[in-house]
């Protein structure tokens, strides 16, 4: 860490700074510059809130060196996190597409879904069971009918389940039926969801914020990791911009950032992203080739009836479609699915 | 609403866009281009879901003419909503301060700011028992050993008291201690939070989201609302931008606006949005003079000892004269404090 | 269009605002809604100023219907473009790749990376010979030195030529030795340089600002076309929001949206847009699989001595390895390079 | 300025980047961590380009510790600049009130609103001879015969002039006719324009970009400065982020960082920032209450007939009643108009 000197701090002040920090448990090196002072804190005190220095009189500007994750970060954990749901591993060469529709309506339009997104090559169905909407009066899903319905879909198609968990109520009975637990984007900081998700030794899928940076999406997963559950998906899913032809930006370049910041898988939702199923299929294609491990794409029988997000919905046809254009993709960066 | 076909639709997508509305109850009145058709659809539907009409084929965009709030906007109620705590007012032309520490941490500490608030004008007291923290490594609040610390302040003082609720499990708790739930930025779209919040009965205090726009935050004031509790206070609190020599933006534009659009009283946290107690001053003074019905501002005995958001706290001596400086600007605004 | 008149519009403002319509050209259709009226506006007028119209008394909004560009878009013309220079064709099946230094400094250098790029398999080299900096200290370009560099760089080589012209008075000078003119993001909008670029004839690379909108970005180019001049490319090279892990965010969205919108062929710069040469391998990888229809890449012989954004320089061992597995990746895409 | 090694960098290449910064002129001083090794780099080089050193091998990042800007900068000049022009300052204890239409365009209509915004207590007359529009089909201005107006207009009532100068060829013709140049928020980053500007000898209005942060725009100013000519007022007009509500966020804020920053004035434009005559009154009190040292502030005698951007401008009655309620809030601030 690095504490920058304002050009008017005095000498006691400065004193006074290296003596807590000594305190706190650091070495310091001062370095006094023409005009200013900084002074090197050494020692890794990540786990330490050193907020409060930065409030010390004289004191201009606080410099971290170390990132604020640690159990999340690439400098603890140099081979990358695979996931195993029973035969099932995220994270590792092969690609792992998620697939179906955004919330659990009608029955038979969904088990019909199921096993079409099956047969394209999806490995985990995905169906919302509690939807936060923003408005009220929207659609909020079937709840624990809508769980069981997953449930059976599972039975019947042999896919894994991922869905979303918006309460830390529901938690317990969320990871009674899912495989995976999602936190929403907008949960993304609702940091007793995450512990009670991360206590449910399910692994969880984490959605980044809307306008989350990538540093604080990490120490969402370090809130996960820290209650002892090291199994996280990261899941990129468009940022909010000044952009309107999209809903959100897709942000590839978290892509990157991420597999170099940190040992856990990072896939893509292209879907919501976008809000438009016209630009499923090149984003989809985008996020293999920039190193995604996977993508979540919402897929509905009858995307004109769907209650929710029918807009950003491929049908059938045009998901078995891309999965076949995606193998191509994948193998031309020496992935498969 | 209007329904805007794309320049390829056909006759009969037109149709069967048509006959869609009529079956959900609008009147529609199509109007033919040169290149594109329109639909106008008439009835307040604001109730119902119509997302999925974007889906139907042949339609480009669907226009909504009417805001999907409605119990928050201004068209339902003109007057102002005017919040009683006991025989304190929040909405009406007296401004209210709310101030104190960003958590509750150490007692003696505490009871001295919040004497000393008081002192200065301040009407109500703040303080974090409760802390959602980026970091889990951070320190996360006394939870109810802070609340009962609230509880003595107040019986001491007779300051009235808001404190942040992170979890649908505390809301009973919390509303125990409390005069006013604050629902934070992070947790303005836990829509779970905001009807348990709503339920308690409360004034609830909804901060707008880092990244939320004003229609959002009005429809998180709907959730609170469609509960049956109107006693909902706004907070803007600063939003995300590019800018990184304040911690976010506090977007004071946000305060006209939101009382062009709704009755409900609108409050602002200079402290938060900047991240620095130099700015707290001029922004204070700039809210008030764009119209806000108060402020909550971040004071701290000893704010180099602060274990969360020392840099951002005013002195009580800075905070009495920002006080005696805010009652000229509300009189210059024909309002006092 | 479509104009929104407010709930409390009187009868007059509503007939007032269909007279002044008409007067315009328009015919008028009024929607009487139960709490607002709405009036369609047909006709064709995007080449009209009717932003005034929002200022007519009891109008709430007004909603386009047409894209404010008309040349730049696909309405008007559904094939694509293809700009011939020489025999080189950018927007065809094959894939173009523009490469070469941030800004011609060193001779030897940039000789020896320009012979690099082109057996790497470029086709255009890029130099800056006017940069503009963000600081009136940091080096300028060596301007008409520089030019003449780049020419005797395209006759060692055969490579075209694409440079950055930031002055109206300097277009003569740049279309001289160059055989594409570039407008950076920091002009985009910047109108008379836009059209002093179109009157020379030659074609034009235009990126997008660092806060345009996709919309915004078009109009730039409706600028370059009503000059007469229909040879644009269009060039994503990220925008601004809130992450700072990348210098900007590369918004690969961008791609699918424009070839939905216009017939303009479009490039992504992945070098400008993260800042950093490690995560250009994946970006570039990504634009190509999202349907970019080319890429302009930084590449110097000795990045550390780069006197301009060498960190985001790959060096040309690394550009010849990219070169090759974006072979692989644009085969997967149904495209060559 | 310190440089952060990477956790694997090798003892020669930390050699190697202490050896060049010491041939820069610098003393270094190393912090050798228990993980990453830091450089503090002793000078105040900040004229110089080191960019290049974050491409040095083992080299993780580097951090300024001086500001980039210097004669723009508080450091060097405490005292705030004042610029007169005639009897007129700038910058003093009294507020400048710049108002007019967006653009010169009706010679009546123009000079009867001059006459109205000088008795309702404007010092400066605003008006657009050239307009940069983002359609290349909006009016652009009527160029020299709107700059005589603005002579003519300022003969008849005493008034300064300020306008926009858009082109680099243009700057000694709108020199000639203008007491302040003003360059536009889409031409803050037209560096060859603010040189030009600069050498004008008058005083330059600098309009922040759209998606400037403080720092560049500072060096926006630092550019003009560097030509010799300290006589710069910046006008914070609004920064783009994701709320539609109002056309740009004006960020308020913007104006105690740059005081605390910078010695130049800052004045606010809340016409452009909100895009809506409705929100001007609130948001010219907040900016003044914040510090600003004045406003400017379209007006127009018949905002229906404006022909750029007329839903922003106040009518001279609006206009007369905020200027007298901006008088009580100056006082307020112990400032007056």
């Amino acid at each position: 860490m690095i504490i920058v000197m304002n050009s008017s701090a005095t000498k006691e002040e400065i004193q006074s700074v290296e003596n807590i920090l000594v305190n706190l448990g650091f070495k310091t090196h001062p370095i006094y510059g023409e005009i200013k002072t900084v002074i090197g804190a050494i020692g890794d005190k990540r786990l330490l809130d050193t907020e409060m220095i930065k409030n010390l009189p004289g004191v201009e500007n606080l410099v971290p060196i170390m990132k604020p994750y640690k159990l999340a970060s690439k400098e603890l954990q140099q081979n990358k996190t695979i996931i195993e749901i029973g035969d099932l591993k995220i994270g590792g060469n092969e690609l792992i597409v998620m697939a179906g529709p955004c919330a659990v309506e009608d029955e038979q339009v969904f088990y019909a879904t199921a096993h079409k997104v099956k047969a394209a090559g999806a490995k985990i169905l995905r169906g919302g069971a509690f939807k936060p909407r923003t408005s009220p009066y929207a659609f909020q899903g079937l709840e624990e009918q809508g769980l069981k319905m997953l449930d059976i879909a599972r039975n019947e198609t042999g896919l894994k389940i991922v869905t979303e968990v918006v309460d830390t109520r529901d938690v317990e009975t969320v990871a009674k039926y899912s495989d995976i637990l999602q936190i929403g984007a907008r949960n993304m900081q609702n940091f007793r969801l995450l512990k009670e998700a991360g206590a449910s030794n399910k692994p969880v899928l984490i959605k980044r914020g809307l306008s989350a940076t990538i540093e604080e999406w990490l120490m969402a997963a370090e809130y996960v990791i820290s209650t002892g559950n090291p199994n996280i998906i990261l899941c990129e899913r468009g940022i909010r911009t000044f952009e309107t032809a999209t809903r959100n930006t897709l942000d590839i370049s978290a892509i990157p950032v991420v597999k170099e910041l940190s040992h856990l898988p990072i896939i893509a939702d292209p879907s919501h992203a976008t809000g438009s199923w016209k630009y499923v299929n090149p984003l989809a294609k985008a996020a293999i080739a920039a190193g995604a491990d996977g993508l979540i794409i919402e897929v509905h029988n009858d995307p004109a009836k769907a209650m929710c997000d029918g807009p950003q919905s491929l049908k059938p046809d045009k998901f078995k479609e891309l999965m076949q254009e995606l193998r191509t993709v994948a193998l031309a960066v020496n992935r498969n699915i």
